[in-house]
């Protein structure tokens, strides 16, 4: 298969690109690295990759940024971030990605465990979370072509860990290479609209 | 307890009202009718209602708007609609609300079936829905002074299939003042990061 890696550079995506390097053609896609470029806060962009690429079997998303903060230092613009990032980032890449698309391919986009279980300043992720988890339920219903879509929802990463340790005191870390078989099994899989939680 | 019900003239608020109105105070908001006027769309707007309210106990959000249409018609625009009415406007009456509610108010929001079962057309109003329960349960956990905030999850109203119908083949609809039953439990009961199901 030809896959579609974006944010391949990153701790999740870099081994979601082993895991799935090992049998398939990968594209690596980043914002700043990469065999392309994408912004994908940027509709454009999105489709100046797509038109690069040309026909592909399946897209995994492995980007998506959201803000962190308390409630109460949360406002419009603060929510915003993660609206434009990580929600529309990634539904944009399965709403244009799906007309370049081949017949049967495979959308897969990143949640992550906030979407159930919140943590404090995590209101953003966790909004942010279940509602691409609810655009994949939906898209599911209507993708053309037999195309298909999924979420991978991994737990904190163990190679995350120096970094966010402090917001996830108690939550067991997932090694990346776990996470990476979320996407390996929905790439590879047959399913559509299921979210895989890695935890 | 005084209560504040936004979205009182309309299908499900009217149906509130007449539950909580047996036994509390009721200040009817709207956009273009009731005892007081508020755009959710609106921070300023959402502002200036709070200033006028004063304290209060409870309030009721039963409105938010989404943008229905097929799948392969849905773009940025599309999605915007539901993200800035029926998401953040619902998220900034919490936000904003929760600075002038007194110490234990409670935060009851709207959302839907559609966050959990998908129809054709629907796949703004599963993403947006989703995220209000995402936020619900998130807020929950960090609103100050013992503040609380759940969601209510209706089926497709009784009084809503002539409109409706098309879209709900194979719901069971339900009566509004069985709905409305949901808001009494999240106001009146004491529980926070909920979302009450009527289905
Ligand atoms: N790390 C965790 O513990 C964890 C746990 C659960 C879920 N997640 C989720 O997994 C996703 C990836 O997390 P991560 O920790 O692997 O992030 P990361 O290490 O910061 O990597 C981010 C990747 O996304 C790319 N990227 C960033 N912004 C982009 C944009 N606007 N357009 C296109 N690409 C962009 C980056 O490209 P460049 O490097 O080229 O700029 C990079 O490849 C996030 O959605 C995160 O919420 C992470
Ligand atoms: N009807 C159903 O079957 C059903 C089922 C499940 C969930 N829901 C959800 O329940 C909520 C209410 O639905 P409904 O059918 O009762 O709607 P509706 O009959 O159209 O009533 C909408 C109410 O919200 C107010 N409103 C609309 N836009 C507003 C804005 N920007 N700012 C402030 N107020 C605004 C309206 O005020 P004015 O009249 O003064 O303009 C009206 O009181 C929606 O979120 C809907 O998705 C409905």
């Amino acid at each position: 298969m030809k896959i579609i890696l974006v944010g391949a550079s990153g701790t999740l995506g870099q081994a979601v690109a082993s895991e799935l390097g090992q049998r398939h053609e990968i594209v690596r896609v980043g914002r700043s690295s990469g065999d392309l470029r994408v912004d994908i806060t940027d509709s454009a962009s999105i489709r100046a990759l797509f038109e690069q690429v040309g026909p592909f079997d399946a897209l995994v998303s492995a980007a998506g940024k959201v803000h962190f903060g308390p409630l109460a230092e949360m406002g419009e613009a603060e929510y915003a971030v993660g609206l434009r990032d990580k929600l529309m980032g990634q539904v944009n890449l399965v709403l244009i990605g799906s007309h370049y698309a081949n017949d049967g391919a495979s959308f897969t986009l990143t949640t992550g465990i906030l979407s159930e279980e919140p943590i404090r300043q995590g209101s953003s992720a966790t909004m942010v979370n279940a509602a691409v988890e609810g655009f994949v339920r939906s898209a599911a219903i209507e993708l053309p072509r037999g195309q298909r879509i999924n979420a991978v929802s991994p737990n904190v990463l163990v190679e995350s860990m120096e970094g966010y340790g402090p917001f996830f005191r108690g939550f067991k870390p997932v090694p990346a290479a776990d996470a990476a078989l979320g996407f390996a099994r929905s790439v590879e899989g047959a399913e559509t609209g299921r979210v895989y939680k890695v935890w």
